[in-house]
């Protein structure tokens, strides 16, 4: 890596009831067991007056907003997060403060079609640390267009899920494999403190 | 899938000398073998008058527009897909012919920040079929942005390369997931024939 200095934001990535919650038709397994792990990294930024972003999925009723290949079990099913829906919410215990940021996006990546590169500039960060679910969607894409838009990019893997452990090691494998930075979160917290 | 009449176009990725040819500091090994299925499919476009694109990676010498976390690697060594080179030349077998579109892009997806949607729209395609090199980074992004816009998509899996098996496996497991269809081109060539 380059030697610049490093100025981070947070990006929490969909941790929503209908993708967390047991029982949820859309719930990603591995989600649940991560929220101590993100409580934790959330209380260090917060601590340290860092920059927070809370990016989370919204969907119109009608599913005139969701990706095609969605659309008919949107429609015949799920329904999920949709705004105003208990579902659609951020699970408690992560819910964002004041002066914490909430990006909302229709797509796998927090970056299309929404302000959060914008907002990341203005704020001179160039390095997000990524976490939240799910690892081969948007986890995958969030990273993946930080590195394009020249920011650096870390996923904390065990602050991040999938469906199992497989899917899991092939998303850090290939993302490690572009410069993404996949590492734990207690090895992210030594760097970040100043 | 919801039934619409599917019209096609083809995106051949990435099928550059310095991506495919041995010896090269950036080959992609599964990559030669795929060109004479590619070349069948590219005659079947051909044949049917079907939209062809070939998107290709094209790099400045100092590297002032990569991809941050290749910037070393590219400065110390591959200095790859630089216009002019050999190594930035479509492989022989492939090249354009007139009539045909050449994307140029430097980053993963085929439609970042490149004119490949609204060309796609004038065209009136709405399903293009991807192949080239390589499925982790830029076979995948931009089958995942092609969804994100609106299109069906998908990925012929004798036309497309990786480093080894395993990355091609994984990367087609999560895109089959997010309703990428991936199959045989014997298969498209069957549906897309009138």
């Amino acid at each position: 890596m380059v030697k610049v200095a490093q100025r981070y934001a947070l990006l929490i990535v969909d941790m929503q009831n209908d993708f967390v919650m047991p029982g949820s038709p859309m719930r990603v397994v591995g989600a649940k067991s991560t929220i101590p792990v993100i409580s934790k990294v959330l209380k260090t930024f917060r601590d340290l007056k860092m920059p927070i972003f809370h990016c989370i999925r919204e969907y119109r009723p009608d599913g005139s907003d969701i990706e095609i290949t969605r659309l008919a079990n949107f429609i015949e099913h799920t329904k999920g997060l949709v705004p105003g829906t208990r579902g659609c919410e951020i699970v408690e215990e992560l819910k964002p403060r004041p002066g914490e940021y909430k990006i909302i996006k229709n797509r796998f990546s927090a970056f299309m079609n929404t302000e959060l590169d914008f907002m990341l500039r203005r704020l001179d960060v160039n390095h997000v640390i990524i976490c939240g679910t799910q690892y081969p969607s948007c986890i995958r894409s969030t990273a993946f267009d930080a590195i394009c838009y020249g920011y650096y990019a870390s996923v904390l893997t065990d602050a991040t899920s999938a469906k199992n452990q497989d899917i899991a090691d092939s998303n850090i494998r290939d993302m490690t494999d572009v410069g993404i930075v996949c590492t734990e979160s207690s090895e992210v917290l030594k760097k970040i403190k100043p």
